[in-house]
This record gives structure tokens, sequence and C-alpha cells, in this order.
């Protein structure tokens, strides 16, 4: 195992020392509860939002903490949810009185811890509403999943709903907004090649060097189907083919596309895959009207990409330009 | 080789292609130059900003196209630099009678071709200046270099003279920030794992399984020492060492702290390294005043990181500030 780390049980909480270190004017860590929150929280009137689920896939969630977008973050060990108590810490911290929307990726673990805490923070008064993103096209159940999973919508979903949140909406409109925003995305995603858990020190699974996995979970949990190397070219056909007949994408439709690194994959293929993304919309007469590229939600240093269309409608688009200032999206600000 | 590519000739055209395609709002690609250039250039005015070398090592430079920092990028085949023309094209492309700075990074071939460029240029009656940066303190001379190798603070070089010239500096302004910048920032890098050049097909260099590279260049060229895995703390322990010593960086002093990924690495394992980072600084009294991390300057799919500080002035911190709109780097606008 060839990594930059310490101990692999220390690992979580350096990177979350480093991001303190880094970003002090944007977010600060409770080590004792293990969450991550806005520096300048709690907004009073403000609507919090939060999201959590397993380490590993950075800058999710930790990254996207500040202005416009999170309020809090709880990150679990690598690969492994969060606890309720993270969840709970961060409701009470960013709670401004005006509630506090959940955003929870579809995984098992996450969505039961997320529902406890939510709970539990009823309980002491606070008015929780919970949005589950399940984007994933690849599987209908999987290894960590009842039904489909939750992956690069969640990334959109946080920046959009963030906006919303920012210009002073009320919670159930906030909730309305997550829900049609994960509607109306779709995402399936592929690897090259495992990644290697710390704490495990082997890789998750093995793949023949002429070998890729299509429909690949962020946890390095088998997809489709296993296939021969291909173009990227082909790759990009396997991976918007199901997307757009699963989104009904018409012509004369505008999205935004996100090209997502699975975290050892470079740019140069990224823009490479990106291309042939264009070229398919094109054809199809879809408009790419925003567009983010790069490793947001990653599998360590698994090397494959993720797609991700959105269906916008002019509330989304304005949600997406409004400002945000995180360590990981910033503009406008 | 695993990549996402289509054929290894193309992987810069069409890469190039998907620039295009995702950001339209920011840049356009001249194929026929093979040059990417600020989609609302050439400015009146205003000093142009351009910079090139092998491709590779995305995002730079292509990706800091755009408002507030280069005006147009010169990409050559991957690890190859640029021919004169392209930068003759750029160069005559981006002038808005300001004259135009060329940002080299001190590499034999980009140094020698936009030398030739500049001459062409200025026959042309264009004024050109130029600024080679020289940043990386592991070796004195390398495979690809006579003296020392120009490295991550090209990034922050890029950023901070932007600023300048968007602000309508004069040109000998510019090209005294950019020197400034240059001499007050130093590098250095290293590797986990090798990369492969797509028209190569197999590994730059050989490293075993328990080793590596510590003062690696961008392109893969060996460095000062090739030693046993070691811990994120003894890693940045080696890169830092040799630049507080040639910085002299004194208690009291501010830095920008730029952790950058070689391409493979994960960003959990860069604030890994950040943690460690800020723990040496603050044993030396050192203020990381602002921080830049993640891959920026890359070398295809190595993993490993480099580590860049630069010492701050207060012109440069207000230049770093400034707003920017480019594929990579956002803020302010």
């Amino acid at each position: 195992m060839k990594k930059l780390i310490n101990a692999p049980d220390d690992v979580v909480k350096e990177a979350l020392a480093g991001m303190e270190a880094l970003h002090p004017e944007l977010l600060r860590v409770d080590f004792e509860n293990q969450i991550i929150v806005r520096a300048d929280g709690p907004i009073k009137g403000k609507v919090g939002i939060i999201s959590g689920g397993g380490s590993g896939h950075e800058p999710m969630h930790g990254g996207f903490v500040g202005y416009g977008m999170l309020d809090a973050a709880c990150p679990g060990a690598v690969f492994t949810s969060p606890v309720p108590d993270q969840m709970l810490a961060a409701t009470r911290a960013v709670d401004g009185g005006a509630g506090v929307l959940h955003i929870v990726k579809n995984y098992t673990g996450d969505v039961l811890n997320f529902e406890m805490a939510a709970e539990l923070a009823a309980a002491d008064g606070v008015e929780v509403a919970s949005v589950v993103t399940n984007d994933d096209v690849a599987v209908q159940d999987s290894l960590y999943t009842a039904g489909r999973r939750g992956v690069g919508v969640t990334v959109l979903l946080e920046k959009i709903v963030g906006g919303l949140a920012e210009a002073g909406a009320p919670l159930p409109a906030v909730t309305e907004l997550a829900k049609r925003v994960n509607e109306q995305g779709r995402s399936m995603g592929m690897a090259l090649t495992s990644c290697t858990v710390p704490a495990a020190g082997v890789p998750t699974f093995e793949l023949g060097e002429d070998e890729m996995e299509i429909g690949i979970g962020i946890h390095g949990e088998p997809g489709r189907r296993r296939v021969k190397l291909a173009s990227a070219s082909e790759v990009t056909e396997m991976l918007v083919s199901p997307i757009l007949e699963d989104l009904s994408l018409k012509a004369g439709e505008r999205v935004l596309a996100f090209v997502n690194g699975m975290g050892g994959t470079p740019l140069l293929e990224l823009y490479v895959v990106a291309n042939e993304l264009a070229k398919i919309l094109r054809g199809k007469h879809v408009t790419i009207a925003r567009s983010l590229i790069g490793s947001y939600i990653t599998s360590l240093e698994m090397a494959g990409c993720s797609i991700t269309l959105l269906r916008l409608d002019d509330e989304m688009l304005r949600c997406w330009d409004a400002p945000v200032h995180t360590p990981a999206l910033r503009w406008g600000r």
C-alpha cells in the first residue's frame, strides 16, 4: 500500500486537522464530535444544511462546508457511515431556528443513522427535514443499498440547495428543491483500477490489466458488468446511454453536465471524456448550460470517472450560479 | 496502460475540445495554432499574459485561462515543449497594445522556444517581457534543465500577476511582480508511483513497491534520492526542510502554502500532508496567510505531492485575493 499517511487509523482525524489549518476562515472542526462546521455559523434565521457519509470521497462532504453550501458535514471512518451522535451534534450546531435539512446518500447505514439523528433532534425541538439521493442508474440494489445508490447528484444538490438556503428560503422550499434536484439528476460511474482502504491495506477488488468495471459504486462495490478495456468514446457511451434513457432527455432541454474523477484519474483524461459527452449531447440537441469537471466525489485513489446529468430549471440555474465559498467550490464571492 | 483515452496521439487535441465544450464562456480553442485563448480577449490596454508547456500537467496551463489570470496558453504534446509558432500566435492573439508577458517554466525547450517567439513578436512590433520560473529546490540541474526546474510557484505566479494585469498595471510593473514572486517562492516534490505517457505506453520509470522518489520532477525525471517508503510526517519534513532553508523563512513571516497533488493522489492524503506542513510552520512561527490545496500542476496519473511556500508581501496578497474566473481557479466573481 503506497499512501501519504501516518497510521491508517489516524487518517481521517489528521486530514480534518489539515482542513482546519488550511481553511480557518471557512470552517472549524469539532474533534470531540468529529464534525466540520461553518466558521460563521449557526446563522440565525437560516435553514441549516448538513450532510455526511464515510470518508474517502473527498472533497465530499467536508470540502463543501462554507458560505452558500453546507453548514456542517459528518465524516465517518473511511467508507463507513458516520454515527447518529455526529449527525445530532451537527444538527444542533447549525440550528439557527429555521430548521435543518439532512442530505443523505442512499446507503443503508447512512439512511438509518440519519433517521435516528433526526428523531433525536426532533425530540430536542429542532425541525428536521430529509432528502435521500439515489441517482445512480447502474444498479437497482447493491452491496450497501436497498434501491439506487446516491452519488454525483449529491454534489450538485448540496450546491443548489445551499444557494437557496443562503438566500433565506424556508425549510419547506429548500426541501422541495432538494427533492426536485434528486429527481432530475442521474449518474453512472466506471473504474479502471481498485482503491485500497488504508485500514485494509489491500485492494478492495481485483481487476485485470485489460479489464474495467462499468457501473461501479463509490466504495468499489461491483457495478453492472466487467468488460474489456475500451476507448474513452465507448466508455462514455456506456455511461451516458443509461442516463439519457432513464432521464428521458429531449431535444431542446438543457443540463448541468458533471464529469467526475474517481480520485486517481487525471484531469487530462476527464476532458477527453467531456469531449465525448459533449458530442453525444450535441447529437441529441441537449444543451450543456452549466458544467462541473474534476474529482469531487471520489473513491480514494481509484482510477475511473462518473458522469452526472441534471435537467435544469430556472430556479436550479439561479441557485447554482449563486455565490459559494467552500474549500472545494468557490465563486461569486 | 489503463487510461480514459482514444488514440494516444489524439489525447491533447480531444482534451482541448472538451475544455471548449465545457467552458465556452471562459475560453476558446484555436485548433489551427493549438492555443487556448480567453473568450473575451484581446483586451484593449491590458497587458496580455501567456504561458505554456508540455501537456500532462493539467489544469496547468489551459485551466488558468480566463479573467484575472492567463490570456492564453500554449499546450505542447504530452511532456513536450510547445513550438515557437504556438507562442507567437498566442502573443499576437492576446496583444491589446500594452505588451505581453511570457511566463516560462525553466525547461530547456520551453525557454528556447519562448525566446524565439519573443523575438518574432518583437519584430512584429509587440512589446514582450519574460519571466522564467525556477523554484524547485530539489536539484540544481536535471534531465530537462540547466539550473533549477520551474514547478509549483508557476501556478501562484500566474494568479498573482494575472490579478495585477487585470487591474490595469503596465508591463514593467507586471514583470517586476512576476520576478519577485519567483524569487520568494520555493517548491519540492515526491512520487509514490510513476506515470505513463500515452504515446509511450509504459511507465516512465520503475519504483519498487516499498520505494518512493524524493525531489521528483513533473515529468518523472529523477529527484534527489530514492528512499524506502516513509510516513506522511517524514515525507513532509523531507520536502519542507530544504524549502525553509533555501527561503530563509523567519519567525513572524507569512506564507501562501500550496499543497499540490501529482495527479493520482487523493485529496484525503493531501490534507494529511497539509496537517504535517501546518505543524512544521507553527513550530517555526510562520503564518499560513493563504493556502491552495489540490492537483494543479500534475504529472498525468503519478501518485505523490509537492509543497510550495511563497513568502507573501502586501501586493502579492492583494493580487492573490483579486477576482479570478478560470476553469480551475475561480473566486470573487
